[in-house]
């Protein structure tokens, strides 16, 4: 039969080494949320079509994966998790607390030219806080971000931060009939990674005169905060949000669809100035989804990124090996007592692996090697007979002679 | 705009109090398939349809999920997790450690027929050993799944086991120009739920005499375990498996498209008698995937039917609310101090909702009361003035002063 022995474009597999060092920052990421009351869910990979179509904007709606089921229902697969947890919101209002807190760690999919780094099956780890409208609700989401990227280690941690509100009606005025305020938005986010005259061009060829494209720039530039923003980054740094870390972006955008309020990323500079992830406050979208009012506010961590950022600064222990401990077997007469070394360690919490076949010694050594397994405990006939092992050291090279008790204490 | 406010059939949310369960048995699981150096690996929720038809038998094939990409790409959902790590050992087979143990915890999709409890998205937490002819490869299998079943704090485990090649050369005999050994294998295969008069008439029914049929349950049933399944039980003994636990079943059949050796199944006897999961030896399934012969032995523990069983146990402590403390906010003069006391109890890593509004005390409570948070933190004026706080235990409504100092003590 023919077979395709690859995975499909923009997919990848996961490796040992690689998903240790995932489980070390998803250890760390769901820690945070816990402490900061947030309450797990799932939901399923794939939902009815109509449900996630006209959510994310025509250009990111050609990036959801949507098919026809053998019923000849329309469906998809999960694209983020807030739409999800908005028809959770819609479907189940009368059974979910006040204020809910939920976080969602899973994954989503985007039919996305993949590029370096990009894949079009990725986690992402989401908060957020249902039900109130307060700056509080909107400084809490700040702090556990804040909070998650200090627990996983980084020194430095930048939140950019603006007020969708206040970008629009500051731009309101300069729309025209070419250009658009959407238009002018698009444009002036750009800002942050090109030079000032290049947006200028760019706001030019889009219809505005020289002149206006200018003072447009000019004037959000020297936007000020929001009383209700100013409010929010107050509450956050009594939440423990460094104030340095915070950094007022009056040229920021983030996905016009569904933000109504505050809007931030994160960004960990020693790492590179792409966002490592972003939210904001969405007060409408629970209501256009279910027509019932329910305020929002939360944020998605790009997982990807985080764990690449995280280990790009060394913060991930590296742990190459599984197992602590390779033990022999040598033959019929030798296995049952490295069955018993074997049982013993387990049974002590040491990751243990036991030798699946009658092999010479250097083979044994070799399967260690190979695994990057620190520890070798030899259980040949003379270690029979005199109830105990040899345990070498794979890095010195060092052996030495150990009784089956003090074994479990020597290698923790 | 119209929309589906309903996951679809099959499919279905996971709510925190189930989600923590959950993760719960997902953490007793992982820190035994460590301990026997599994380590972990996850591939691509979509494959090439080609990889995952033609590998289940013509009944489950029918129930792989599978579409058109927009690429014109066949692709299919992740039906197990045996076919994608099968592609991955032929793909990578010079980079991989020989006696590759790897564990995989990710959901898997059948288009079945929905019915009590049985979901078109589910997980599965597989274990493996490649390339392994051994008995105690066969026998760690059993060893680790019997120790995951132990930690999760099941009491009764019951190992139904058997060996499908002597299943089928003892049925081969039988065999007829109308019943095949595949047929024969399917009836006797239900002799472990029915009656045998009702699988003597079924095997009449397919075109076997009376006697025949019988005849041929009593050899089945008769059958000795081979010397190979002998040693395997032996060896999975030494390692920690109790022999009262492994029940040799003569007339296990498991599904037969690619098992080659050892089969079996985990039965919680005071669950229920269907299985929560099995599994068996397939050498030939990475040579028919990848043209490379690499033997195998597994097991995938199904996820759902093990927590359910858990809980019907009551193996699982019950956590029904997230946070154990909700810090009050009443006016804007205290909620600096509010904002203190959450930050405080958070570094000391106890779970704190603060209040995200202004509200009087009733509403307060009453949220704790709806979340089931057991503790409340009262901070208002008087509060603030004797840098105390009043804690108030949800539970018995006692009410007391503390300072903050010992606020954390108390609460731990």
């Amino acid at each position: 039969m023919k077979q395709t022995l690859q995975t499909l474009k923009g997919f990848r597999d996961i490796f040992p080494e690689e998903k240790r060092q995932r489980d070390f920052v998803l250890n760390k990421v769901r820690e945070v949320f816990n402490v900061f009351g947030f309450e797990p869910i799932e939901t399923p990979t794939l939902e009815y079509a109509d449900l996630l179509l006209g959510k994310y904007g025509a250009e990111a709606e050609k990036l959801v994966y949507t098919f026809e089921d053998r019923g000849g229902r329309k469906i998809g697969l999960r694209y983020d998790q807030t739409v999800p947890t908005a028809r959770i919101l819609a479907q189940y209002r009368y059974n979910l607390p006040k204020f809910f807190r939920r976080y969602q760690i899973q994954n989503v999919f985007r039919a996305d030219k993949p590029q370096k780094g990009r894949y079009r099956e990725f986690t992402h780890c989401d908060i957020d806080i249902f039900g109130a409208q307060s700056a509080l609700a909107d400084a809490e989401i700040l702090a556990c971000i804040y909070q998650v990227y200090k627990n996983i280690g980084f020194k430095q941690i930048q939140l950019k931060i603006n007020d969708r509100q206040t970008l629009f009606s500051t731009l309101e005025k300069f729309a025209t009939d070419k250009v658009s305020v959407a238009s002018l938005i698009q444009s002036v986010d750009k800002l942050d990674k090109q030079k000032i005259e290049t947006v200028v061009r760019e706001l030019a060829a889009k219809g505005l005169d020289q002149k206006q494209a200018e003072s447009t720039i000019a004037q959000i530039q020297q936007t000020q905060p929001s009383k209700e923003l100013s409010n929010i980054i107050n509450l956050a740094e009594k939440l423990g949000v460094a104030s340095n870390s915070i950094q007022l972006t009056p040229t920021l955008a983030r996905g016009l669809d569904y933000y109504t309020g505050m809007i931030f990323e994160v960004i960990i500079p020693e790492y590179g100035s792409g966002s490592c992830g972003g939210g904001g406050r969405y007060d409408n979208l629970i209501n256009e989804l279910g027509g019932v009012e329910i305020p929002a506010v939360g944020f998605a961590l790009g997982f990807a990124r985080t764990v690449e950022a995280a280990i790009k600064l060394g913060l991930i222990p590296e742990v190459k090996n599984s197992a602590q401990v390779l033990v022999t077997v040598f033959d019929k007469k030798t296995r049952n007592y490295s069955l018993q070394v074997t049982k013993k360690l387990r049974k002590s919490g040491v990751k243990t692996e036991i030798y699946p076949e009658f092999d010479n010694l250097g083979k044994q050594l070799k399967l260690a090697n190979q695994k990057n397994i620190p520890w070798v405990i030899i259980a040949g006939s003379d270690e029979v007979s005199t109830n105990t092992v040899a345990l070498k050291d794979m890095e010195s090279g060092e052996q030495k002679s150990v009784s089956l008790g003090d074994l479990t204490k020597l290698i923790k």
